[in-house]
């Protein structure tokens, strides 16, 4: 877990108040983040950025000041810009938070990921976009939907630190096939007709609560594989009652 | 989902600094919520309050003020303490803000619901989480789990509002016990090493995938007792083997 939160590297772009970067700092350290860059910043020493980091001073210390955006998100693999929800970049590669964080986590878990924010006025301009990958925005209210910085960090950080705890690796595990997966339902119905479980003439009702059970998991081919090898199993332990 | 939102009230018990509240005014509307009471609370025309509420003014214009924290949830069916994780009030009582969020939505639809958050310095009293019926927390990280309070807000608005747009009523059902799921997995554990599924030896593998498949599903209690009276089916259907 702790990898997966220090391969990210929050980025703010020309942020304007001290305090705001402070603030930023103690979000990051409330969520196990640890790496802050500055491009084209404020003055961290500022006593205001201190007072708003409260006990997360050691991140603005070990923050590293950059003049140009490219050469503080080079050595990153992955480099996601945040957008307004209402203004996505391209439609394509623009996700929400809690999407964006899965991604991270799952799609991209050996990238060394730079998340840049832009100044508090009006966010990231478009040559500063040109430099991302992909986009992140947070889900917010059409009539006002821009977040104060540290608000925003504070957000995908969350997110992203939530995604460290995730074991379920949901998304990325390829699902089975439908016909798959049907025909799996088609065995376990046989099974459990054969051993009495179902009513053999309205196995329906019990067998659509299996189903709901096993949609909700979304079964990978593996997974379609042990309930089968279940099935067969029963099907051998129930058929030596009658030989 | 309006209607949802604003039958939200976000309840500052003895604020200090006016900044943080104009911050959290600020947060609100970001996530669509309106409602803000202050108790014992600090200076609202301050102009720090005003400076960081940007154009959440509003907010704090509507934002009613009470001298005493029961007064102030007196009219809310629902109300929530915030505690910090590594203090829950009561175990079987904190919800992290995720899972609160869905309650709020799915098993309370029809409170008005106060979410209680304390001073910035430590949080609320005692006496003042007695008034509370359920209690809400923010998982963070265990070195620093001391998020500002605008933070706090910001992360709890952000579950309100995504939880509003929730359409699959997944979540309502609600889960089956830690114990009635463990007690499932025994039983299963059990039927499958009888009928030579599991090596008795070694069960725990395959059953980790079997685990993981039921965990994803998240069963409730109807769930649990369909899988189990599986098992009883199978072991009467294996059992008759030896007789």
């Amino acid at each position: 877990m702790s990898n997966h939160l220090d391969r990210i590297v929050i980025v703010l772009n020309r942020p304007i108040h001290p305090g705001n970067v402070g603030s930023v700092a103690r979000a990051m350290k409330n969520m196990g983040l640890r790496y802050l860059r500055i491009v084209e910043g404020c003055d961290l020493t500022d006593e205001r950025a201190r007072w708003m980091a409260v006990t997360a001073g050691e991140i603005l210390d070990r923050a590293v000041a950059f003049q140009d955006l490219k050469k503080g998100v080079a050595d990153c693999s992955l480099v996601i810009g945040t957008v307004p929800p209402d203004r996505p970049r391209f439609q394509q590669e623009t996700y929400a938070a809690r999407e964006m964080a899965r991604r991270i986590r799952f799609r991209h878990p050996d990238d060394r990921v730079a998340i840049i924010f832009g100044p508090e006025d009006h966010g990231l301009a478009n040559r500063e976009l040109d430099l991302c990958h992909e986009f992140v925005s947070i889900p917010s209210h059409p009539a006002y939907p821009s977040l104060n910085i540290s608000h925003a960090v504070m957000v995908i950080a969350y997110e992203i630190s939530l995604s460290a705890q995730q074991e379920s690796p949901d998304p990325e595990r390829p699902a089975a096939s439908a016909e798959q997966v049907e025909q799996m339902y088609q065995h376990l119905e046989q099974t459990l007709v054969e051993i009495g479980f179902l009513d053999p003439g309205n196995p329906l009702h019990i067998m659509r609560d299996l189903r709901r059970i096993f949609s909700r998991a979304r079964l990978d081919e593996r997974e379609v594989k042990i309930v089968r090898g279940m099935c067969r199993q029963i099907d051998w332990a129930a058929g030596q009652r009658g030989r």
